[in-house]
């Protein structure tokens, strides 16, 4: 059976503005490569409602999972709850189970629970939450999509929840090559080894160090033995 | 006038793979927002030739300007060029200019110009080349995509020759205030201040510091004068 697919939506502007730097796909994207999902896209769009929905929709029809990361927290730009609800085409508003979880965390910590708070309890119908135990504020599961926290520490928690209750795959595997030749000095016979060991991905990833050029050739699969064949061979050809 | 609309297009394995974090987003989204261009997207794609076809005609179609990076290596994972040239349906091949750019590079740094190589010289009929002093393989632009390539000091070398070649908009400039103080906490007044201030821009984002909260807030826009006292009043509110 071949692993099941997943796509990361990332929500805000922060990112395209060159603010910030986006932090959680990397870590989804080595997560979900560890447990056999294959994250097969990505996007990243600006706190815009329409963008969000499109993103989504093309994105949840197109694969198994999809993972948002962004815009749940309680101020006006955070608009992220909305517009899957409006997605799914199901409502919205405050849900019980979502304020307690909140209400004991703040009671706890000495905060107090006011109106911008409580639009982090607001959640789709039908959802399902998504607890962390850094800020108590949920994320939520609706159909095949995963709408989680934009702050890292706080996707992260989400993830390890999550994680869990997906369907996990055949991890995929890999071992990198160094080679201290430049690319197109490599690149014919790495082809034919491509050709003879094709249920295998070979990647090639050039790097300049000082002033001689390199690259980490990464063979991926999901039989080790075959992998360090070619690893092997690899090495033979260009050590 | 509105200012131009951009978007990017990552194109890499190693990027969805967890096994490189992509730099290129964070380093155009900056030179854009110095450069009053929008970026208002960003995909990240396998190196498939109908992802790669099938994101680059959505954006093109929806933007002013599309900047690709990744996959025009000499390896037989590098397949960009010829997918762009699949999507505007023309002919590619070794193109005399391109050729003639690199073979003068090698020639210089001792490098042979192989059969791999040559592969680097595959340009789309009537693109213009970005030409880049790094490593020489020249990158092109067709109609509104800009292909460069994916290693960090080569992408930043394309752009720059590039940016001063594209139609700027008014730069976004911007404040961030440091508020110690947890979102849930400022998000009332914030949102009533965005209000008041409706021609500029109010992003909220949280951090975590050792166990308390806080957020920056950032307040974009084109006039200065405006954001100034947006700020100012930013910092009196939550001081």
């Amino acid at each position: 059976m071949p692993n099941p697919t997943a796509a990361m939506l990332v929500i805000g502007d922060e990112i395209l503005s060159g603010r910030t730097r986006d932090a959680n796909l990397h870590h989804l994207a080595q997560q979900f490569t560890a447990a056999g999902i294959d994250l097969k896209e990505a996007r990243i769009v600006s706190d815009d409602h329409d963008a969000i929905v499109s993103a989504l929709d093309a994105l949840r029809a197109a694969h198994d999972v999809v993972v948002t990361s962004g815009g749940i927290g309680p101020t006006h730009d955070d608009i992220t709850a909305d517009a899957v609800a409006a997605a799914f085409g199901v409502h919205i508003g405050v849900r019980e189970d979502a304020r307690a979880l909140m209400a004991a965390f703040y009671a706890e910590t000495g905060r107090e629970m006011n109106e911008a708070r409580l639009r982090m309890a607001r959640i789709p119908d039908d959802a399902e939450l998504i607890e962390n135990e850094v800020s108590a504020a949920p994320g939520f599961r609706i159909g095949n999509v995963y709408v989680m926290a934009g702050v890292p520490s706080v996707f992260n928690a989400m993830l390890a929840r999550v994680l869990p209750t997906l369907n996990a795959g055949t991890p995929l595997i890999s071992r990198s090559v160094r080679i201290d030749r430049a690319e197109g000095d490599i690149a014919g016979p790495l082809r034919e080894l491509a050709r003879e060991y094709n249920d295998l991905a070979f990647g090639s990833y050039p790097f300049r160090d000082g002033d001689s050029f390199g690259a980490n050739v990464v063979v991926r699969g999901t039989d080790a033995g075959r992998i360090d064949a070619a690893a092997d061979r690899l090495a033979a050809l260009f050590g």
